[in-house]
């Protein structure tokens, strides 16, 4: 989501400033429909995609999360009463490992499943990072790797063999599956470990990765910089095989022209040239979770680019 | 919306004890589905019905507004360019008549065209209202009259003469286009005035009337309160020939047993008894709206009813 320019400090959170004692509303809202056959996943993709707004402004407590849900009217009795409660399970479980608390909300039907929410937190100004700051020589951290929808799209098309034999001489049927796994295994991992370190290692700014694509955050990114710098982005760590799956769709995803969708994908930080090695291996430490120096930031008219050939680095699940 | 019961205190709005001096956050969500034929009026009604929850804890103030809306893919280029644009301005227009702003939300695509918001306000204990505190004596004030639901469905059947032929022995249609315009007002009406006036008043707690109807959002106020008490209402304010309507239709509506769905209704209030016609005369004064005392709280076992026959109180429009 984005907000007015009168706001102008919050780009992928509302930060509001209240009457009370310097503090700030942060907060933001998303729903979508579901993109994975888990629904318990489901549920914890969609709450930690809500949540990825606030960890990229560096908020790493929400107050409150409300879940809206659409149940589809489509849906039989039986498949409603089954479905459901794991989508609203799996948005619960993720709250609490979050450290929050679904407290309201609203349910309606709808033709389409639709399923997200709305994250809150009141905050001093010191708990929340501009996403404005980068300066020349600061280097681009990606928290996850690129390629969810890839993965998701190659994973539906197991059943679609007019679509499955476009794909099915770069990538075999067990790639296509570990692939689909990962996807829903980085979707549903929070940014807050990320969101905590951009504050030890002094963050510049941030965005996460969703809608858009790498390239057209960082191109969001970039443009909401306060001096005069550009983005240019040297590697892409995709999830293993999904490059090569893109390559042979042609145009369709775009994955390394930088514009494929990504659903609750990773953190894309400007971290001081010193620091951003440190903050790599606290992750991994914390979260057992790889980043990556994906690029760097020059003196430039805010402008973000990928290189003509960027280094693709296959991203394995070290448990397949 | 409700809460889970651990938060308790918060009935149409969550409340949320804060890290900070005392604070509480106080919010709530609703998104629904137009129902009236007026898109920049269909706007007003969707903000003035997010808000309400915040009025009905005697919250005067919102924070922030976010806008929820999901564009109907059914829509035409032409029709989307031209419908959307109005609710989008008569949301934003209300939010700010209720002095608040719009910053953020999300837009999505969706069979169905829908419209909602997310209100939120962060304020310290003496702002706010907890709903629980009615005592015998008491008397209930209801801040508009019923009969939305009858008014809006009864406009539609002047295009459907099978439906139409059932009630046009009660109603003319004249009378059917001024209650139609009538609950268009009421439900783009903000109950702000009312939750000021709680604190002047004294309230002892309040709800909002949506879509449970008068007697199920008093049965749900009544098992909100820590005293013995019960809640008994003898009168029933309606929108003109409403009741006749409802009436003509049999258990179609159920607007006279209470259990008419509202939109937007008005605040239901506990009172002290002797502050009850001051609180009445200055919301008449300040939005030139009626208000009435329905009922009174008595010593009983936290249940609502409607006495066996109700003074049905016709309600026409002052300037028809």
């Amino acid at each position: 989501m984005a907000c007015p320019p009168p706001q102008g400090i919050g780009m992928d959170s509302c930060v509001i400033p209240l009457r009370h004692g310097g503090l700030s509303l942060v907060q933001t809202t998303d729903f979508f429909y579901p993109l994975v056959d888990d629904p318990y996943m489901q549920g914890k993709i969609a709450c930690a995609n809500v949540l990825s707004d606030l960890y990229a402004m560096g908020v790493k407590t929400c107050d409150n999360m409300l879940m809206l849900l659409g149940v589809s009217n489509e849906m039989s009795d039986k498949e409603r009463d089954t479905v459901v409660p794991f989508i609203i399970n799996g948005f619960k479980d993720l709250a609490e490992e979050a450290g929050t608390m679904v407290q309201g909300g609203q349910t309606v039907l709808n033709p389409w499943l639709t399923i997200g929410g709305v994250a809150t937190t009141v905050c001093p100004p010191n708990e929340f990072i501009e996403p404005g700051n980068a300066v020349v020589g600061d280097v681009l951290v990606l928290t996850k790797p690129l390629g969810t929808q890839v993965a998701v799209n190659a994973h539906q098309w197991l059943d679609e063999p007019e679509r499955w034999n476009r794909i099915r001489l770069v990538v075999s049927e067990e790639d296509v599956e570990r692939a689909y796994q990962e996807a829903m295994f980085l979707m549903s991992r929070l940014n807050r470990t990320a969101a905590k370190l951009m504050h030890k290692y002094n963050a510049h700014g941030a965005t996460d990765i969703t809608g858009f694509g790498l390239l057209g955050h960082a191109k969001n990114l970039v443009q909401h910089q306060k001096n005069e710098v550009s983005f240019t982005i040297h590697n892409l760590p995709v999830i293993a095989k999904m490059a090569a799956v893109a390559k042979a769709c042609g145009n369709m995803f775009q994955l390394l022209q930088g514009y494929s969708a990504e659903t609750s994908g990773g953190l894309l930080i400007c971290l001081p040239r010193e620091q951003a090695a440190s903050f790599c291996k606290d992750i991994e430490g914390e979260d057992k979770l790889q980043s990556w120096i994906i690029g760097i930031v020059e003196k430039g008219n805010r402008k973000a680019r990928i290189i003509d050939k960027p280094r693709v680095i296959e991203v394995t699940p070290k448990i397949a």
